[in-house]
């Protein structure tokens, strides 16, 4: 047997069917069982009452576990009961697979699933269909926000992953052993996208990178993807732009192709005006205490004070002005001391999703810069040759599509919208 | 001064323009400067006679060196002598970045380039236009994959990249220093795409890959990409008329779309016609034995057998039939012996370049084969699980990206279609 109909194809006038997929349901009374049959696209009703069916499609269907693979040709039938209108009447039911009983956890919509589980049994839980939901809609901002790059001409590039060199200095580096060699998993693709327009001008990817950090928040995960973005003979102020326009697309796409998905996590989107409101940092500092979270003047947010911040918005909203001393060492000044860079905040409690700005453009201001942060500018040779060379002025940026995927869909865990999240405390599956 | 024109969008009509780039070519003669400009799309001729353009501008453009970055304003002359049969004369004259001399190597065209060179000073040679003309084809490659996939309703998905355990067993990985734990580098995101197929049904992903193997050939990456492919109620044959399918697609989108790209790189391409040939591979190794040279019946191809054995075909053809014994645990038998599982050879001694089949759906039997192979099923447990608890019959394949693009842009070394390049040689850029 062969599928005819995906589950969410089937409507009331489709007459004889072949579907395939997973017992999302099952209830054996004596004279009827009653199966819901779920696949990638929704779940249908089978019903098979005793006298109506062959006995062995009657055996078959009495006998299914929770989970089962099954194929079912059947006709179908307009009834009340069904939440749909309509159920199917089996007529031949193949098992494919016959799961085990227990199942790890529970599969069907309705259970409550305490959020350690959803992650530790994550083999089993992104079977639920609200938890794959998460991961339909991160694959609409993927295709979305490639798209915006591509019909503009920017040039899609793949970065290495396994450096030499740290790009932002620090120890929260995950170290691989390359054959006899030392080596990391990139933090992000900041130095290679900045080559990447010698090459392409204006170079986009969305590009895995790496934390080593054991911060265990809502919003943290040890590997994620960034939209790499870097943009030759640009500014900050053109980046900014293009991340208005960028978000805006993605979420109007959302919008009108995960209509069902939206619906499934109960989601509404609220796609942004642009031009987005900017705040200083200075400004952002000020709101914060008056908010009554303390922090530092001179340090970047704390987590309670951008959450704080971020809650009192509806809409999308940039701070600039960094002091230079908290920012990447790639950041150009905008006049001394403060960073020509912008921060990108979601509202309503989702914070940064994007840091981007103008780059230094100077090899010799590069070189002071490295060596001010204790690294040694040998490190970085290859680097420093863009500039010694011939490199125009160039801004960039770069957006979490986790974080980006979590405040469209509302998720109140990054985790929900990885399929295999890594985090400090998960490295299986 | 901003940019009004791309070089490739200057035309004889033009009038006047600005326009921004890297020093292609330098020639000061007594009375007048020659410079092609060269950005991401072409190379224009800027000509400053003495006597024609400001005392200012012709200083400057007498002191430029190759590669420096400047911005151009000027006037479209129609001139017999310029390669496309006009000129600019420039009447402002920006310099945003001066170059030094010598530079690491020459980024000149015409200039022969040694392979070696090539990749070791990476940086700089990106900048040539035939190298980054390989990446432009690339990215071509990965849209027009991607949107065979989105266009059919395939759902893209991201899998982890640092895992606990080996997908192949053995050796090849890449260890990584997971906070307290050891990790690796995914050598294929095969088990966890398909975990996907559970969530999604038919699942795609352009993702990375890395195999710790001291192969110094010229088809072999420690670091590459795969297009991930898996597909629920599937089998070999539809995956291998996908195959097929998405082959012709990428290739008749990169005739359309990258057609200055090929006439660059001097490669034609024919689009294979469907089905493609497919032989035994009993058969491939008759071929091989003709073609004189000598390996093993019962082991997969030598490098050489199969260079012989593509050099002989004008078009990709499938080998099946591959025993067992030489296949992934996850292949499932077509026969007792024989696996249901085939692969893809590029024409013209390109070789292998997709790997594909039926996938074993049987807990059990999964559980033989890894302990044959001298795994413990507990390391696997979460794999194991997805079958323990339903798992329809599936199938899927993976198609190296590099190599694909490879045997399009008619690449003599993978190396070429990499930005920056990873081998046990290459390690920075």
């Amino acid at each position: 047997m062969l599928k005819t109909h995906y589950c969410g194809q089937v409507k009331k006038t489709s007459k004889k069917v072949v579907i395939g997929g997973w017992v999302h349901f099952h209830r054996a009374l004596g004279g009827i069982v009653f199966v819901k049959l779920r696949d990638s696209t929704g779940i249908v009703q089978v019903t098979a009452p005793k006298n109506k069916v062959p006995k062995k499609v009657f055996k078959t269907m009495t006998s299914l576990t929770p989970e089962s693979v099954i194929l079912v040709e059947g006709k179908v039938r307009a009834s009340k009961k069904a939440e749909k209108g309509f159920e199917i009447i089996p007529k031949k039911v193949e098992l494919l697979s016959r799961a085990d009983t227990p199942l790890p956890i529970p599969v069907s919509e309705k259970t409550d699933i305490r959020k350690g589980t959803i992650f530790k049994k994550r083999e089993t839980s992104i079977r639920i269909p609200h938890v794959n939901t998460y991961f339909k809609i991160k694959a609409e901002v993927a295709r979305s926000a490639r798209q915006y790059f591509q019909e503009k001409g920017w040039t899609e590039i793949f970065t290495p992953y396994v450096v030499a060199t740290a790009t932002e200095g620090g120890a929260e580096m995950f170290p691989v052993l390359y054959f006899e060699d030392e080596a990391y998993l990139a933090q992000s693709a900041q130095f290679y996208k900045q080559a990447g327009i010698t090459a392409h001008e204006k170079v986009f990817g969305i590009i895995p990178s790496w934390r080593a950090e054991k911060s265990r928040t809502t919003k943290h995960l040890t590997e994620f993807h960034q939209i790499e973005v870097e943009q030759a003979f640009a500014t900050q102020e053109d980046v900014m732009k293009l991340v208005e326009e960028l978000v805006v697309k993605v979420m109007r796409d959302v919008k009108k192709n995960c209509k069902q998905e939206l619906k499934t996590l109960d989601r509404q989107i609220k796609v942004p005006k642009t031009p987005f409101k900017r705040i200083t940092f200075k400004q952002a500092k000020e709101k914060i205490k008056k908010l009554g979270v303390k922090e530092k003047s001179l340090e970047d947010f704390s987590s309670p004070g951008e959450l704080a911040l971020s809650e009192q918005h509806d809409d999308p909203f940039f701070i600039t002005s960094f002091p230079t001393s908290i920012r990447g060492i790639y950041y150009g000044d905008k006049k001394k001391g403060v960073s020509a860079s912008f921060d990108l905040v979601a509202p309503e409690g989702f914070g940064e999703i994007c840091t981007g700005g103008t780059r230094v453009n100077d090899h010799d201001e590069l070189v002071t810069r490295l060596e001010k942060k204790g690294l040694d500018p040998k490190d970085f040779e290859w680097y420093l040759n863009l500039f010694k060379y011939g490199m125009p002025p160039h801004a960039g940026c770069g957006i979490g599509l986790e974080r980006l995927t979590k405040w469209i869909t509302g998720a109140e865990d990054i985790r929900h919208v990885v399929m295999f999240p890594r985090t400090p405390d998960i490295l299986t599956p």
